[in-house]
């Protein structure tokens, strides 16, 4: 019995996975930097030399050498870190209903003290007549919360991107209203190298308060770097980040890392590459007729396929079903990653021009 | 200036407010009884004679002896303490859009670390299928948080009220999902006493995990009596309201408040005259084919006018505009109280008459 | 079986309780002004005109007419009111370790998210040499919290006074060291009212940052005025207040109460009265060649008996034993109200004559 | 300028650093680990098979096979996560002074919600008695926080560690007092290394409710192993972590962390090593005649130095002045680790003998 089970897992384990793009351990020069620095001494907690040379080095991609950069460990610690270090108690933040904060992190923000405004967004994306909406209800002080921040992902959750003139417009609303502007992330990569995408660096350090660059889904083993633009806000992120348990004692971990990834843009290449394969993968189901949930331009693809077709791919890999659409059609979700290699890619194009 | 600022704010005065249930003081009887219970020495925080008699008195009202009854000083402090200390970090509320911790408490139940799921509900009112939905889409734990309590208001903040039969049926769906269901009593007298409801105190304590008797809104100074049904739940109770700030040291003036209105059904007899008055207005707007926002049988309605019409009715009584319907017509709030006498609503429907 | 419980319990009912300062109701002028104002309309949630009145004459009687006044329920709402609205979620507050915050609320300031820094004092209260000592060890920013805030009783919980020589050294050196200093007045009526002390209410305004005026221990119903006298914080106070479900909806109840109490002086004659009733009792204790716990001269008492004495004054009266000394002796705990009448006071100095 | 900065920093980096044992990088058996199985998919969030594997043979050395193991990235996370999930929020944790919750975690347990009671104790370690008189003073319930857990740290914060003895007493008297006891082992390698010591992982699983094995201290990059040995606690424990900002993507980092340091008893090796080079030290002092703040048998020593003494050391070497003693002396923290290499050790012993 136990036999059977493991075999069964064998052969379970041998689909491969496009559930996620954190599946895989990490780009391999990341171990080798780890291994090359393993032995010099280092200050802790953030204060060692990779962690001020990664900031060095991202700040200057991003061309904005005064803005900071933190670096912690995962994409919700971000989020509820730099949530609740901004907001006063009684101020609360504007969010897609799709936002991660929102439906994935176990009510980290609410846990943390403040309301979430949800805002219905078909394609994950928010725009100043919606945060607008939120505002205009939100005016009976001190019988109500006051709206401080928006919280915005790109790519988003439901794998669009934002154009530069979008997150501009935005950023200029969110200024005119008083309003904070943080960018999760945690798929950034992805939305720069989004081919749809006019997006740079250096535009995310403009025309946002504060955004994080995610490792964790872009080759690193863990780790976001949060990139504060705003002077006013996160001065004492520092006590927040400790008192919350996520000053890493061996910070160096999470330097290393970030550095190499910006080191010739090895950042940028991985979401190329993941946004490539996605990319002959959304070819495939177009010329094939399917339709998408949404259209997306970076590593995720929402094709909307019927149960039958859903269960031949199944048998060869894995991946969600993401939002059941009628009876008989319901929309699945793939991941690809900085390491989806061309064989599977191809395996699976075949199997969906067979359907 | 200041003088002619004193004499504008007390022709304003002068006008008549159907702004709400607690403008005037309290009902004289209360003021009585606090007068001749004034001398004798009490044990402080609750454990004084006239807190346990009213908590008999209202649980054989509640035909429901193994309840237990605390006293807090309002309605906000009540929702934050019983949601916060039922629920474990990690656990949610669900209310209707329109629920008063949702939209009107500053966010104290996120602030208690716990999210709100916010249900659109037409008629300020939740029923078994709003809640299933609810549930259906938090399955992927431990990344959603777990819906566990279920928050109504009853009356509701549209002023529409629970029969028995809704009631009973979302209990019974509430235990089968093992989902807690409090009920939030803030106008409870008005929604036990409306004509068109069937829903009496036995029914609250029996249909309820926990629910509180509203006396801010009905005739007291202050207080509001939550009863706890559940004997799994609360047990710890006094211990949450001390650490939140909400255990008063006299606990007798809530006591000999509860225990006045319990008596000879003032409590009830209040809430009808409440309602009484808003039905003379009622009819009128009925008769004079005025719509209304939701169908009310309890101390508040919702009109539909046009500005001219509303503009009529401000130059001579004070009342909140609640929604705008559209460019011409918006619903306003009305709302009458114990207080409210006859020649005040006589002169308000004649008012309405010449509309 | 029932009816003896009740009897004994009408019998323990008969002795006099020198507990504490809160056993009795309110002051009959409260109660009377109750009456008088009970029909008026007011606005809700602390606009009405008493509040706005009875702001107005405490700051006039504190000649700070730049302070803000905010009347809230009772002292552990102040107080955890205060310290989490003052304080950044890594700053920390300094209290005696007899602190009412530290010892008798339930952990409501850590539950906010506070460390306390315990001082150990004999006398209940707080000097900078002790304060000193706490901000050397705090200098391991970010590892450590950061004290920005001093928490001071006055009168403290073991019945002591400040000077204003005391108050005027402790606000400098809080200047000198960028802290907060905040007093709690639950007994500051007693504590001015003191024929040690010399403070004034004034001094009070110009020395603290913030500090309240206690109406529960000193005639009140219920309430506590917070004066807030550093206009860089609390601003905002109104949203706390709210948020932790402490904003009384009928806001006119604390308002005509401490109107009341600050019309001729009548706060301060409660006080007084009390106080002086303690001095009686001090003095036949004294006379009788006693010890006590510590110096105090305001309506608390801790007289040092050994079991057999405070055995004979409990057959007639109550009150807590404080603290053990040793095998045979403890200290106990008498506390005076505004209501302590001369004929028990009378009382209980022939009882200690014969002890 | 700033290259002269940079010489200074290379110089002052050239001095072997006594500050702490998580300086360097990781063992590099991890390296290799996760080199070798960097390839393979893995599922998310803790539920890869390396942390099942590493799960299980903890376990097998713990002979507890129905204990739970649960990773997390550092010990301020392990301590405010364990903490807080296993207490309710009225209920508070008893620490020795220098606990590390009390003393170097940012206020987190208190920001989380808790009341820390803080022991003084000379050796950084508890002990019934002083248990006992914190349980003693906290009876006055619900005004007073409930104590419910002990906190100790083994190796303590002071570099003493507990014997199996005054474990298992301590662990019978909290079973006996309804309290739950929780070691933080940052240093439990070091500990159960100790040549002082007779405790085995085994007593540690059988003598506390739940424990940690710390991993950042003892050869990892980062990572400690939360070991639940009582059923009744934290069976939720993964939405807690999640809630926090914890539950790593890439869980399989922390599992093969694991694996890798428990197999072959490397975990113990490395803390042996560390005690051993400690130990070489400690002899010297000794001998030259020095005296110590605590006596301790771990990689952490507290020799009592002139300032002379301690300005020749800091010529060569890093490490902190931990405690002031009088106007002349200090004790300084020397803590080894498991790459202290014999070279460095045998310089310092040289210096000490000059000394």
């Amino acid at each position: 019995m136990a036999l059977l089970h493991l075999f069964l897992r064998a052969l379970e384990n041998m689909k491969h996975s496009f559930r996620n793009d954190y599946s895989e351990g990490c780009h391999p020069k990341i171990l080798e930097a780890l291994f090359a620095n393993n032995d010099s001494q280092q200050n802790g907690y953030g204060e060692d030399e990779f962690c001020r040379k990664a900031e060095t080095l991202i700040l200057e991609k991003c061309k904005s050498s005064n803005s900071k950069v933190h670096f912690v460990s995962g994409g919700t610690f971000a989020n509820l870190l730099v949530i609740s270090a901004v907001l006063k108690p009684y101020e609360s933040v504007i969010s897609a209903d799709s936002g991660h904060i929102n439906s994935n992190e176990t009510g980290a923000v609410e846990h943390a003290g403040h309301k979430i405004h949800s805002v219905f967004s078909e394609n994950g994306k928010l725009y100043p007549e919606q945060i607008s909406e939120v505002l205009k209800i939100h005016t009976n002080f001190p019988h109500q919360v006051k709206p401080k921040l928006v919280y915005i992902s790109n790519a988003t959750e439901l794998g669009t991107v934002y154009t530069k003139k979008e997150l501009k417009n935005l950023y200029e609303f969110c200024k005119k209203n008083r309003l904070f502007l943080f960018m999760d992330g945690a798929r950034l990569g992805q939305a720069i190298a989004s081919e749809n995408g006019d997006l740079s660096l250096e535009d995310c350090a403009k025309f946002t308060d504060v955004f994080y660059i995610g490792g964790t889904k872009n080759g690193a083993l863990f780790g976001e770097a949060i990139v504060v633009n705003n002077p006013e806000i996160l001065e004492d992120i520092r006590f927040h980040i400790k008192q919350k348990g996520g000053l890493l004692a061996k910070g160096r971990v999470l330097g290393i890392q970030f550095l190499t990834l910006f080191q010739d843009d090895l950042y940028f290449n991985l979401a190329k590459h993941a946004n490539l394969q996605m990319k002959k993968i959304k070819n495939k189901f177009e010329e094939s007729g399917f339709r998408f949930l949404t259209e997306t331009y970076s590593n995720q693809l929402f094709p909307i396929l019927n149960q039958k077709q859903i269960q031949t791919l199944q048998s060869e890999f894995e991946f969600y079903e993401w939002k059941k659409i009628d009876e008989h059609f319901s929309a699945i979700r793939l991941i690809t990653s900085w390491k989806t290699n061309d064989e599977t890619v191809e395996k699976f194009i075949r199997m969906v021009s067979g359907l």
